[in-house]
């Protein structure tokens, strides 16, 4: 009854034939049963309580679909607050019962979404790779000797499954893109601040993300856009308007020279390239920049003062459980102790001279792609050297937080047997989250590569991102500003651009306005009358610009609503009727410049 | 030949009737040498050279006034570099010669203005009471037994004294305000970020601000413009956008109940009072604010973390040369080492918790209104409690670049003796500094306190700042936007404020437009006509905001010029000729809302 991948518009569309809550609990139950990988979960939902989630849904909301959520099963990293179930970091001593859902959970459950459980991962968040947990450590969905990727592993792995639509991972250095790589799955890392941490457990607050897994970027950002939003509960939380990006003639940043480190991994590289060649084919520009200030930033989130934040998140605990901890993450979170306040505040000098040094690179390119790893490793590799090769995954992820950046990390394609999958990762300037993910999930429809572990699953068309707006609103003109026209640079100087020429509704009629300077027409409506339309342009300028444009428009003259011959309403010219009182009419003619070719004939 | 006090329009208008800088250099070089106060300086321009920098300018830009600061005399904290002299931060043993200008006195330089010393400061910067330092204790310029403020002392009893038309300061907690406060000056503490610090000695580098004395607002704003802008050779140097303010409608916050604290002083609390006065008298709505969460922030200051980046300031020298710093200032950055990492990010959470809460505050005022110190004390006074008194003197400002405002500090006028002068600061949000100044400007001049140790000069007039454009553009509501009525809220959601209620000149018709929900009224001119006008309101909106209203006006409605009964015209709700068939006449009712009062009788 349910696809392989419950990703949202095929889970929709199998609730529109029918299908309820009741049954999709049922069959995520059931698939949980059947997981070949135990270290998934640390707590699946009793059977009961998600029954009884489901039938509280369909008493709230009866209709399916019918909230933008409904039914939409989701899992979560457990060391994210879900009232009812407890909350580990993977840490059995350090568990709690909380009373609250964290704000995300909360936002998620109100649009109609049903928790299936709390995921495995990196104790406290503390790693890249999933095997730092004493709950076991998940694996690759398609090979059980490699590692999932983390700390947001058992996340990653229970939407490449098919085990939930959705689900909740964290990422501080990297852990809500690496298991995505991992698991040919999309990761969705929002901007720092933009959605809240309130009863998130703590990694290094400063930095620290709630992000989404999920089958396709369309969805991923969907389920962003429900947890998004100020929560003065967060001492990080912001509110800011979104940043734009081009809508065409992207220019995205790629790794040049002795920058390009994929560890020996050549199908990896390989796999990278192809990625470059999608994004030329989808119109981008390649521009090779110098990652050198970024990879120096990411290298001073581990060795730098940053783990003091995991210890200050921890320090109560660790002083009293030491023992308790898993031993890798042990020895990286007690490294707090070399750095005093002195090398706190150095570090952070030393992070925004390098921010100073990325604003070169940025005015060269709108967008980064970057490996999302450069490589991958088996749990026996990853364990005989569980730092070193844990820093291999974070070459390329570390320095997104510590800068501020958005990012999304898409399916790359599988390795050279089609046996491994890997990543790459587009990131943006702060809160460019929306404006990246056209582009995003174009790259990932160009792959085909099918969504988790259904390599011939067909990406859905509902849940392709539409091309960005670009923001600017359209404006319909009849007369002097019309290109070529005296008034025409109102539009072009404040980044306007023309759409097309068209033509208005057939019930309009032109006049030519008495003693205006420079001469310009009245467009007016007359419903009875049946003409051929006149010949207008539309254009789209900034909303700011078109205040001012209105603004500046003298009377008779105003801003009204206008029919275009294909019966769209655009905003455009309109004239007070008393001011066409002895004026000429030319409707005739078909439109202004026909007027204005005349008169010049005339001359 | 020159004026007492060397502000820049009158420094104009000298060189305009004949003085040259020649004539300049001598003034004050012969104003330096009867000085009674010997510690305002650590080094003045040797005379032969600042002659030489004269004669330079005058072969580079012959005519008088023809750069920006055209043989404008200025003095420099002695924590900021210029080629040629020694930077000391007044500490001996730390001294240096520095290879090149500091950014800003490098810009300044270009801009034609003149170096004519050196001056004394609470060393490295660390205190707000100008005794902390071995070349002397500045005073006062109205009584030689008072501080004259810190840390930037010398700078700005150098402005105070007419030896100078400008000084430049530095300011962490409240260096560049505090001792303005005591002078009668101006001090202009620019947003963090805004003016680059290369070239200067840290205190906190991640919150210290280049600052400007001078004798009005218009004259230190006229020079922070020519120190602005981005360098990316100081890690916190910013690009921004700047924020506006209401041009009219000011909301100011002043303190309430138990946040008034002034150490017993009541004149110094009486001249608040008349401040507040005084910004009512301009117009302003004066709005108790909450100080807590801003007092909370400064204390973090002195009592936290940041006291480790004073110490990662001078580390290396601290290291070999302790015996050779003032010992409050050795105490205080010594106090650095009861900090580590931990408690360095802690702080940060703690701060930007604290920023939530303000910006519940914010919410409520457009800027902030504080004594710039509530007391003063001797130099006695200050030396027999040098920390307790100190933190005294910040008890208003240490939390401004924490938070990342701008702010100006304004005279607020003499105690009763008309014997010691107090201050009062403005404060706004990121990148305020131009929206700030008009309303300070405004607020000094009320004053009439003379500028410095001139009590009786006048402000000039060519001083004056110009009221800022808030942006805001106007628009006419006649139908459902008016105040109370179903879409009244597109107005105020957007930031909008209502202007007046007003009448439309007395040629308009009003009609009530057939099948619009909510109903809403059709406004249309008939030149024949003489009626009453008819009552609508003025509001104003942000320019997106407009555009975004503009383009979701259905038609037949649009926007055009609407004239008012005093003959101004203003954007305002146009109606298409043709809807206005059959259409109710509702002209004789004298407006929309009466209208509505009908129907709502008639039910």
């Amino acid at each position: 009854m349910f696809p392989t991948i419950l990703d949202l518009s095929s889970l929709k569309a199998t609730y529109a034939k029918g299908a309820t809550p009741l049954d999709l609990v049922e069959a995520v139950l059931a698939r949980i049963a059947a997981s070949k990988d135990p270290a998934i979960f640390i707590t699946v939902t009793p059977a009961e309580t998600l029954r009884a989630e489901a039938r509280a849904l369909l008493a709230r909301a009866p209709e399916a679909n019918s909230l933008p959520l409904w039914g939409v099963p989701f899992a979560v990293k457990d060391n994210i607050d879900v009232a009812g179930l407890p909350t580990t970091a993977a840490c059995p001593a350090f568990a709690y019962d909380p009373a609250a859902d964290a704000t995300v959970v909360a936002r998620l459950r109100a649009a109609g979404a049903l928790v299936i459980g709390k995921t495995n991962l990196d104790q406290f968040a503390t790693g890249l790779n999933g095997t730092r947990s004493p709950y076991g450590a998940p694996r690759s969905v398609f090979d059980a000797a490699y590692v999932s990727g983390g700390s947001s592993s058992g996340s990653a792995v229970a939407v490449a499954a098919g085990l939930a639509s959705f689900a909740l991972g964290t990422d501080t250095a990297g852990s809500g893109r690496v298991p995505a790589a991992f698991n040919n799955i999309v990761g969705i890392k929002p901007t720092p601040g933009l959605v809240p941490n309130v009863g998130v457990v703590p990694a290094c607050r400063s930095v620290d993300v709630v992000t989404v897994f999920a089958a396709t970027v369309g969805d991923g950002t969907a389920v962003r856009r429900v947890m998004d939003g100020y929560d003065a509960g967060d001492p990080f939380s912001r509110r800011a308007e979104p940043a734009t990006l081009p809508s065409a003639g992207l220019r995205i940043g790629v790794l040049d020279g002795p920058e390009r480190e994929f560890f020996g991994n050549a199908a990896y590289e390989a796999l990278y390239d192809t990625a470059i060649e999608r994004a030329k084919a989808l119109g981008a520009t390649i521009v090779p920049f110098d990652y050198v200030p970024f990879r120096q930033a990411a290298e001073l989130l581990y060795n730098g003062p940053w783990v003091a934040e995991r210890m200050a998140a921890v320090k109560d605990f660790i002083a009293t459980h030491a023992e308790d901890f898993d031993p890798t993450v042990r020895q990286i979170i007690e490294g707090a102790s070399a750095y005093d306040a002195v090398d706190a505040f150095e570090g952070r000098y030393r992070l925004e001279a390098l921010r100073q040094k990325t604003l070169v690179e940025w005015a060269k390119v709108d967008m980064l792609m970057l490996p999302t790893s450069p490589t991958t490793y088996t749990v026996e590799e990853m364990l005989a050297e569980p730092i070193l090769r844990n820093a291999h995954f974070g070459r390329y992820t570390n320095f997104a937080n510590l800068f501020g950046y958005a990012a999304i990390a898409v399916p790359a394609g599988f390795d050279k047997g089609g046996h491994l999958p890997a990543g790459v990762t587009l990131f943006g300037p702060a809160f460019s989250d929306d404006a990246l993910a056209p582009f995003a999930d174009a790259l990932h429809r160009a792959l085909a590569s099918g969504m988790g572990i259904d390599r011939t699953a067909v990406l859905p068309e509902a849940s392709k991102v539409a091309a960005a707006e670009d923001g600017l609103v359209p404006i319909l003109v009849v007369g002097a500003h019309l290109t070529g026209m005296p008034l025409n640079h109102e539009l072009t100087a404040p980044g306007g651009r023309l759409v097309r020429r068209c033509r208005t509704a057939g019930d309009y009629r032109l006049y030519v306005l008495p003693a205006t300077v420079p001469p310009k027409p009245g467009l007016v409506r007359d419903p009875g009358y049946r003409g051929e339309g006149l010949e207008v342009e539309l254009w789209r300028i900034p909303p700011a610009a078109f205040g001012r444009f209105v603004q500046n428009i003298p009377a008779p003259l105003g801003i009204g609503k206008v029919e275009l011959e294909d019966g769209s309403r655009v905003s455009g010219f309109l004239c007070e009727a008393h001011a066409l009182e002895g004026a000429e009419e030319i409707t005739v003619l078909g439109g202004w410049r026909a007027y204005v070719d005349q008169l010049r004939a005339a001359e």
